[in-house]
């Protein structure tokens, strides 16, 4: 099995982790993003849709969409619960995730952090702000309460979310203004077999 | 059970699509989104961030998150297959719906529909014709040699993808130039126990 992926990138980073928490062996073929490999026809022939993470089985299948990887690789364990409604919860911060926090919070940090703000993208950057403290609060007010976001544990739904907000201040969010969501970013950065991005 | 939506939107209609083919028996409470009825104190008190649609279950707790509310009414039913790959293969086309397929089809539809294209979105509507042509032409090459996106037959996959693209002629989008996603429109329509948006 071969996962493609940039490990500074979010989406990646999240496969990365869940595959190390559960000690599932893989080659892990890193993409450049920024030097265009995603764009390369080599990597095209392997993802027509230019985009990482990509999963390749032994057998040639392919999988994409980072949380879908992560559902695939979760079932039947801990990290996924069984039961019908924390299930369908556990998709509905997934989905969260990919509609109302990686589109601010992970574009915000690229336009920042790879990007270096420049001139022409800083009204977009400005934009995204709004979105993302909206994001990062509705994580916040969920871990008023809780120590994880659906469960007593980690589930796929933490290492989803974690992945963007625990580097969030590269683009430009202050996590200062989120303690629980701070105090969670350190819980799961202490879990045992954890994996740092870079 | 209570289910808050407005059957024109597609990620509600998908929800209503999928119980009536499970013949599911729900209360259907029509929220007017443009009338601003997600905006309201009595809605908000039920869904803090404004969205439809939400499911209230008789025990009150609440799902959110149109495709996480799929997920859960079709957990073990033939719309989601428990094989570990294509389990996983249904979310990867509705982690595709959210990310690059309804910020560009729902959205125009919406400026186009429900705004009445004023000038001061026309750019705004111009400039999402190509990410939602693109998510289309992933789909029509999908069905190339396929009835359905994953199986060979209908799964929340389609569902999914299903509510805005029929109707994507709505946001400025030809589907004659997507005759295999055409003919899978119209397989869908002809579904047992279908029941159409409006």
């Amino acid at each position: 099995m071969i996962v493609y992926g940039d490990i500074n990138s979010g989406n990646c980073y999240k496969v990365k982790l869940l595959l190390t928490l559960l000690g599932i062996e893989h080659q892990w073929q890193h993409v450049d993003i920024i030097a265009g490999e995603t764009k390369s026809d080599n990597f095209l022939s392997i993802n027509p849709s230019g985009k990482i993470p990509v999963v390749v089985f032994d057998d040639g299948k392919t999988l994409t969409e980072s949380n879908a990887i992560l559902s695939y690789f979760a079932k039947d364990t801990e990290y996924l619960p069984n039961d019908r409604f924390l299930n369908a919860k556990v998709y509905q911060w997934m989905f969260f995730e990919q509609y109302s926090h990686e589109p601010f919070v992970a574009v915000a940090r690229f336009i920042k952090r790879y990007l270096g703000l420049p001139d022409d993208r800083k009204a977009q950057y400005e934009s995204l702000q709004e979105g993302g403290n909206k994001a990062l609060q509705t994580i916040e007010i969920q871990l008023e309460n809780n120590q994880y976001l659906v469960t007593e544990q980690l589930t796929i739904a933490d290492i989803a979310l974690y992945a963007y907000t625990h580097v969030a201040d590269e683009g430009g969010f202050d996590l200062n203004n989120y303690p629980n969501t701070q105090a969670w970013c350190k819980r799961i950065s202490e879990t045992d077999g954890y994996v740092s991005m870079c």
